[in-house]
């Protein structure tokens, strides 16, 4: 059932969450007319403003996230209070926090929107009954795990083999459009980088 | 069918690998007699000395390899010519390259073992094949990728926050068996900090 409920949001614009929901699941699997409204009937829709959180740390996370538009940063606090960041997820693309929802756990997560975000979520109980009657949603939720896991892979490989200057590079190059949608500061936090290390690296780049 | 021509190897000894795997899949999921029989039937026993390897930059990888007994090390090369270790494969654990393997395409990892070693090989036929016809043998293989995704988001979170000395600290408890088998040369490369920082914390720690 979709929930309707969860804050104000014409039914227009809900209806165009859902659309752009079914284009992608379109272009990733080759699901039937009726599985696709099977699916996006098991979801709920969900508008985020600016900085509102849709995963705070020790809470249960409840669902698992597909963004429709807008950009969700995935963080996580050291005990001494810095923020470190896990990842960016834009448009068509999802999150979660696999071992809480999976396992019932208080999350170390903090899921929070960089600007306004339109979000198609499943419960737990939703995607698990999903992964039972269609096949093709749970092949999809597989691929989309081993390619986050070949992903981490790879970003492990940068994390301890790259120099700083490498990795400034190949976040630009590998993500553009996100360069440009998030501060210098957020993108030293993902890399590992200090602040101060990045922004001298940009500005030695910025005069060549 | 299990293959006995890699290398020269005695009967019982290829027995005793096939009995410790046998007693792993017993201790991590509910086989059936059968199921236990089906599986040891699919898989090939091998094994490795000290500095050989079971999968080589460039090579598919053929293998998911299950370690009865010795230490793998998964590296990979940085353009430059220096090692990075991906991961240390010790006893009752798994390790593949599961790009390669699944995609048939050619691997950017070394697979060596760094002391004798016993391996029980599926290839990635068998594999499908078990999968297919053993709903156990899959949701093992299920749980092996979540909890290789959940540890591979530990370790960045670790790759990009901790201090050298929190890394070294942290890996010393977390495997304190391995930190006793393994040069500190290695242990550095693997936590992504230079050799000479690793002995200077060292060095401090053991003076105190």
């Amino acid at each position: 059932m979709r929930s309707y409920d969860l804050i104000p949001i014409i039914k227009n614009a809900l209806l165009a969450m859902f659309e752009h929901f079914e284009t992608y699941l379109q272009a990733n699997a080759d699901f039937t007319k009726e599985e696709l409204k099977q699916i996006c009937a098991a979801a709920t829709a969900r508008k985020l403003r600016r900085r509102q959180f849709i995963l705070q740390e020790g809470e249960i996370c409840r669902f698992k996230i597909f963004v429709s538009s807008g950009l969700l940063k995935t963080a996580r606090i050291k005990e001494d209070g810095t923020e470190y960041i896990m990842r960016f997820t834009a448009e068509n693309t999802w999150t979660t926090d696999r071992e809480s929802l999976e396992n019932q756990t208080p999350s170390k997560l903090n899921i929070e929107a960089l600007e306004d975000t339109e979000l198609v979520l499943f419960t737990r109980a939703a995607a698990h009954e999903l992964w039972q009657t269609i096949p093709t949603f749970r092949a999809l939720s597989d691929k989309l795990i081993v390619n986050h896991l070949d992903a981490s892979q790879e970003r492990i490989f940068m994390n301890i083999s790259y120099t700083s200057e490498e990795k400034y590079h190949s976040f630009i190059t590998t993500y553009p459009d996100l360069f440009n949608r998030v501060p210098l500061h957020m993108v030293a936090s993902y890399l590992g980088v200090s602040r101060e290390t990045l922004s001298r690296i940009r500005h030695a780049q910025l005069k060549q």
